[in-house]
């Protein structure tokens, strides 16, 4: 039983409606809205990478989950991997600052003692009038997507050239977008963080609407060579339908269409573009 | 920031009431029971144990959590670290049981891969009228236990001894006290359940209520011998204190009381014993 085999056998187990066929960002249990991401020493992050800054991402990118439900944050547990005395310290530190900013209150969790490369996870609960599902884009809408496409992408490679810049802090400290996930919740259709990279996410997105999605390279804000930024992901910015004449609340931007039909396709200011190899990180 | 001043720096930033102050088996937010149990290869579970085991043990031990509480299941979220091919399979097997058992539904989770020892996490969320806390007893209260201790403990001595025995069974594959939770959550004036010891889990309620609770050795159930028994763990029995003359829903034992002062005391047939070295599983 290989990772897809897994994931569709627990897909299979996840019958209950809340659990969204496992399709989508979160959970969706009456007004909760429930996420779980873990993170794993030496694949999401790296064992020199400043403890600061792994707390931070931890529930940045739950937090971002919620976002993308337009959930308010509630609470968070923390399952917790005891490691050098100093890297706890500094765990400690990051997880103070980004529960304060946010604000996410720190509800319960477990800590436990490891042997090797350390695992952390963490559940986000979140409370939601109305949380949009991946799945509810319409023929005919635009797709949207806010900020810029790329930083998080950049950041990661000046890393793994030993090199520093602007950017490393985008990797290393996104940004949810809760304020604006909660006032695009009541008139988007679909809504989705980019978390793997905008390209694959779109895709998901069109996938999980039956729909096909046409996006427009030349209409995306990225950062840096358009092609790198809309395949690498960790940008964390929300990804929505809706439709193509609706009065957003804040600047988003219209990169593209949903029609009837099925897949990705890709243009340049109109002509036909061939989609790149890889459209992101894919989790099979 | 060694084990202990990380949970003390934690339980500092755990400001919010929901999280009972870090001290409680779970948080209680509104009328939802949330507990996070993490389990790691080479320290909570082996190698070798089946798969179908490793997943009934992790779900059920945060089931105990919300049977402490009195709490209904609503649903959990999986973190998986996947591993080979036929453990992923078992795993899924085992999962699929415990979660029909009892019934909780799967909402959602995390599955990542990971090199060297791998760690699993659960978040398990309940619905309580009435969650009771750790720290309600009263002087004057009995404490009670339901069932029987220390089988688990035989089989953790058996498997250590590359043995096996009908005991092995309850160290696997505990069965959490949900019904009786249920039941006695209106009447008690505490209640936890005996994951680490008796007697260090009775010291934990005691310490809790600001009050000095007295076990007598001789009323306690035991399988095998009774000082091995009460300071063995992995029971998954509930512990509650109540009124003495208390009418109980259904069979528990009166195994002591509480009074003013603080601390511990053991006694046998009412003669006092001293204390044993180990009260069980200490976490720090």
């Amino acid at each position: 039983m290989n990772e897809a085999e897994f994931l569709a056998a627990i897909r299979n187990l996840a019958t209950d409606p809340a659990a969204r066929g496992f399709a989508d960002d979160a959970a969706v249990l009456g007004d909760l809205v429930l996420t779980h991401d873990m993170i794993v020493e030496g694949v999401h992050f790296l064992p020199d990478d400043p403890p600061e800054d792994v707390a931070w991402k931890l529930v940045a990118v739950n937090l971002s989950d919620l976002a993308a439900k337009g959930a308010e944050p509630v609470g968070c547990l923390l399952g917790y991997a005891l490691g050098p005395a100093e890297w706890n310290a500094g765990f400690v530190a990051g997880l103070k600052q980004v529960l304060q900013t946010y604000p996410m209150p720190l509800l319960g969790g477990d800590t436990v003692r490891a042997n090797g490369p350390r695992s952390f996870g963490l559940t986000a609960i979140g409370r939601a009038g109305h949380a949009p599902s991946r799945g509810g884009a319409r023929a005919g809408d635009a797709l949207y997507v806010t900020g810029t496409i790329g930083r998080a992408g950049i950041g990661l490679r000046l890393l793994s050239a030993g090199e520093t810049g602007p950017e490393v802090e985008a990797y290393r400290r996104p940004q949810p977008r809760l304020v604006e996930g909660r006032a695009l919740a009541p008139i988007v259709h679909a809504m989705m963080d980019v978390s793997d990279g905008l390209l694959i996410d779109a895709r998901r997105m069109a996938d999980a609407s039956g729909l096909a999605v046409t996006i427009d390279l030349a209409d995306v804000p990225v950062s840096g060579d358009p092609l790198e930024a809309v395949t690498a992901g960790d940008d964390y910015e929300l990804l929505f339908a809706a439709p193509a004449d609706v009065s957003l609340p804040m600047p988003a931007t219209r990169i593209g269409r949903f029609a009837q039909g099925q897949g990705l396709s890709l243009v340049q200011a109109g002509s036909p573009v061939p989609l790149p190899a890889s459209l992101g990180w894919m989790h099979t």
